[in-house]
């Protein structure tokens, strides 16, 4: 199964995904297609690194019209997986209606704690002394979808939004390549908003 | 220092924490008040067990003056520590004024996800794969004031309701009585909403 994957940044969470593919034999997905909405940026050299096509699609104003063109180059690609990985647009409906339970995200808390932009910042500001990542499936409302898997993080009490943040991202970048790689296998089923794992 | 306990049922957390006083030479807080607002319930068994005076407090429909004769028995009693174990009454604002930071709290969920009545339920309806356990102060409002102590608890593909709360339940009779001894020792202070803990 084809994967197409969206960035905006560094790419970290796409170097995990493309080192578990590259040495994971079973990992079953084809990485095809990487896609920025900015020019310029490291997750672009990362796919070229890995020998994976890129386009960069650029934020237009129109939220309908840049899903769209997303879309299109996502399905001539033949991608059926969608993986936002640092992506920091919202696609519009288009995109859901299309990839149903095929869109995958990554948050830096255990939804529905902290939603929003600035997760790791809100914990800190919260006082929580737990917060963790969550990898859930894209739906109409931003960090809400269906749950695929979750860790906790444990907030120590030196932490600053930097070093919590690092925590968190050791765990996004275990989470995610396993999920990418369990909706590739087909043992992702969701029922209302329970997400299962079967065995495979 | 002086703590009184509130309980309304089973009083699992009540024995938690006689349990740990009894055990543990440097608990440092004498568990003097056990308050239920409703009779015959174990909890008041297991106070009578422990050699713990209690009275029954029973909700009369008037939450100024129900808070205010439990602020008026736990003060008789020289208590300055309050903890809510499975107490399913809110407090009015009077007793946040008397005892400010000095009420703690067990709620089986990480805050602020799923506060409330049924945050066991809530969670696993969500379909969260993590869950967990927050000790925290009471303020104004309901399930939100400064934590204390969080710890996570994976939720599991086969957990109903019954088995989580078990699970959840076993991390509250760790973080609650470890609350209440820091609490008794001095060792907790809040800054806004983070609560630090100093080693004594």
């Amino acid at each position: 199964m084809k994967a197409a994957i969206l960035a905006s940044g560094s790419g970290s969470n796409l170097q995990a995904i493309i080192d578990a593919a590259a040495t994971d034999d079973g990992f079953g997905v084809d990485l095809a297609l990487v896609i920025s909405d900015r020019p310029s940026v490291r997750a672009l050299e990362r796919a070229a690194d890995a020998g994976i096509p890129s386009v960069v699609i650029p934020w237009g104003g129109d939220r309908h019209a840049f899903t769209h063109e997303i879309c299109e180059a996502i399905a001539d690609t033949g991608c059926e997986i969608v993986v936002m990985a640092g992506f920091m647009r919202i696609l519009g409906p288009e995109a859901i209606d299309r990839f149903p339970n095929r869109i995958l995200n990554v948050h830096p808390a255990l939804l529905p704690a902290f939603p929003g932009g600035h997760a790791v910042r809100d914990a800190l500001a919260h006082g929580a002394k737990v917060t963790g990542v969550t990898v859930h499936f894209v739906d109409e409302e931003v960090d809400h979808g269906p749950i695929v898997s979750q860790a906790a993080v444990e907030i120590a009490a030196d932490d600053d939004e930097q070093s919590l943040h690092a925590r968190i991202q050791a765990e996004e970048h275990r989470l995610f390549p396993a999920a990418v790689k369990a909706l590739g296998r087909g043992s992702l089923t969701v029922e209302g908003r329970t997400v299962r794992w079967r065995e495979t």
